[in-house]
């Protein structure tokens, strides 16, 4: 059996709480009964009170770090971040990773019977929003005896959940971390979601949502959605640096074929992502993205829509991302400011475009492991070796 | 019969010239005869010395002032700088503007028959450079008695043909103006040609591109491709004033209908362009793109490669253009400067993103207008009512 990295929270097993009690949606209707898969790492302290909720992006899941087994070529998504001794140390946080509802890792979603017809929900799984999201983080935290977390984090969709926190359930977030997110997408943001929409919903593959029970996968549609994504996860330096105009080949071959490496790449993760992921979750958590936006109910007014937020704040952006830019978070941070709440406030310095709040960039570690070590202090936790 | 704008070229009829002589293609390959459809605008003079040629992007074609018919709602697609008294004059200059070879306008093109099997050319239509464009359009130039050009012309991909002019017939080209373009590609800019690529050729109704063959149009493929376009053509700004998430109904619908502003506009632009635009024109065009690098036979030293040109430039940039952004123009301009060539540079404040130069914006009329009179000065052209 290969050693795992000194450094890692180690093998974990995934998780299942089942809740009974029916969850009414933003959407309207109401979800009868459903399943949370999670995992944890660390040990919760006897006063219940060093627990930290993780909320993952749009094709996250509940496997944030360690490894499900000893052959698991790659550790959990945020790895680089959980683990003893890291920005979210496990010998002192008791960390919960989740899989948010409508997803297609174990947790209720599209994927799942429908108990009022016997069949999979498809496209009929209603839609979710990031408070429904939260509603049922919430729901999990009691069934774990959590009753307030040290701290709620979240990168990209991940870290919109966390603002969410921070007002549906200001009693029970001590603090809140948000990486690489915005208060609401632009529409730039809503048009690129919107091309992945339309590559799934018009692969003939997608029979409507009910591809599985035709035995069919629309993979050309979720192919190009997540070339298109990943086109925006990357910053332009990071894509020039990595791939410049280089060929795969001695020559241009005039054809269709690769010709030059970033198109490899891209076909690469478009393929790997087609294999992997569920077409209507996708399309579902691209809504969810779409949706967020809490200052709406409040005229627009972002700092009157936190006035509930009652802890303090970290936000991190990174200098090349221009998904959700430094200009954006800095909204959020703005209205903190206005709103007379604790925030403080990381622009890191990276190459990597969006997908640095998943990269161990050392001054992002520093910044990340400075908050994570001040909310310990503050809540008086010590380290559990 | 409604009455044309006064500032208008009027009707305009598309003319055809038929080449015998076969054309040796980068690709390696030879097209043995071929259509070119253009349109000229305002009167050749005696000496010759008047004639402006006119370079289309991707999806341009011939058709760039006046109107084919009084009922046309819409004029060429570069209306707003072509015609009596605009930027470029038609009461001085003689314009001349094509339709690019494999394009679906009336010139050779992948709809064309192929005389070797009886059978339209389809996918089997050669890969066409921008250095084929320019010497397809020197032949042009040729047949209408043009020795030499006072101006060539282009924005975008027409404005990579501006530049190759320079360097392959530096005799007969007086003035270069070239618009919102790019000495190369960047990594990017594959990426999303390439996104576009594989929407179109996984389409299952692509047939290896023999669609028209079997009745079909790839459309959802088309659609696609223009709707990543669009949103690399238009500003993120441009984008958010235009749209910002403004609903299309009172209430978000919770499902995949329309819901804000911006995905409307979007399907609306695919689906227009999936029933006007042919799929192995589109491919062709995005790849002539891709392969333009003039510096690449010089080691990457583009300074080196434009040591041929010997005509004054006009370069001009968009504030807001993330397509080609004013950095990649300032490459051009840098490298210009450095090998002793007269450039002038114009950054002009637009917010519009990369269609800023296809617009009547009035600071970029005047750039454009002054370097106009300036190539007439110089060549002591007179107007011609």
């Amino acid at each position: 059996m290969p050693e795992l990295p000194r450094d890692s929270v180690g093998l974990v097993t995934p998780q299942t709480a089942h809740f009974d009690d029916p969850l009414a949606l933003a959407c309207g209707k109401t979800l009868p009964a459903y399943d949370l898969v999670y995992e944890t790492y660390g040990t919760l302290n006897a006063a219940r009170s060093n627990a930290v909720l993780i909320c993952h992006a749009l094709s996250g899941h509940h496997h944030a770090a360690g490894f499900h087994s000893a052959e698991e070529r790659k550790p959990g998504w945020w790895d680089a971040h959980i683990g003893p001794g890291k920005s979210i140390d496990t010998d002192r946080y008791f960390v919960v990773s989740l899989n948010n509802l409508g997803g297609c890792h174990g947790s209720t979603g599209p994927n799942s019977e429908n108990p009022e017809t016997g069949r999979q929900w498809g496209p009929d799984f209603p839609m979710m929003t990031v408070g429904d999201w939260v509603h049922s983080q919430a729901r999990l935290a009691d069934r774990l005896g959590i009753e307030r977390f040290a701290a709620v984090i979240g990168g990209s969709l991940g870290g919109m959940q966390v603002v969410q926190w921070t007002l549906a359930y200001p009693e029970r977030i001590a603090n809140a971390a948000v990486i690489a997110a915005t208060p609401k997408l632009s529409a730039q943001n809503i048009a690129f979601n919107e091309v992945a929409r339309q590559a799934i919903r018009s692969d003939p593959d997608y029979h409507d949502g009910w591809y599985a029970e035709q035995g069919k996968v629309p993979r050309r549609g979720l192919k190009l959605a997540r070339m298109v994504g990943h086109i925006t996860y990357l910053s332009e330096d990071a894509m020039g640096s990595k791939f410049g105009r280089d060929l795969r080949t001695d020559d241009l071959n005039f054809g269709y074929d690769v010709e030059f490496q970033v198109e490899s790449y891209l076909r690469y993760q478009g393929d790997t992502f087609s294999t992997s992921f569920d077409a209507n979750t996708y399309l579902l958590m691209t809504k969810a993205l779409d949706y967020f936006d809490p200052a709406a109910p409040h005229g627009g007014d972002l700092a009157r829509a936190l006035a509930p937020a009652a802890c303090p704040f970290l936000v991190v952006s990174f200098t090349t991302d221009w998904r959700f830019p430094p200009s954006r978070s800095r909204e959020l941070v703005n209205a903190l400011v206005r709103a007379g709440k604790a925030v403080s406030y990381a622009n890191i310095d990276s190459p990597h475009g969006h997908d640095a709040f998943l990269m161990p960039e050392p001054r992002y570690q520093a910044v990340f492991t400075a908050f994570m070590a001040r909310v310990a202090r503050d809540l008086g936790l010590e380290d559990h070796p």
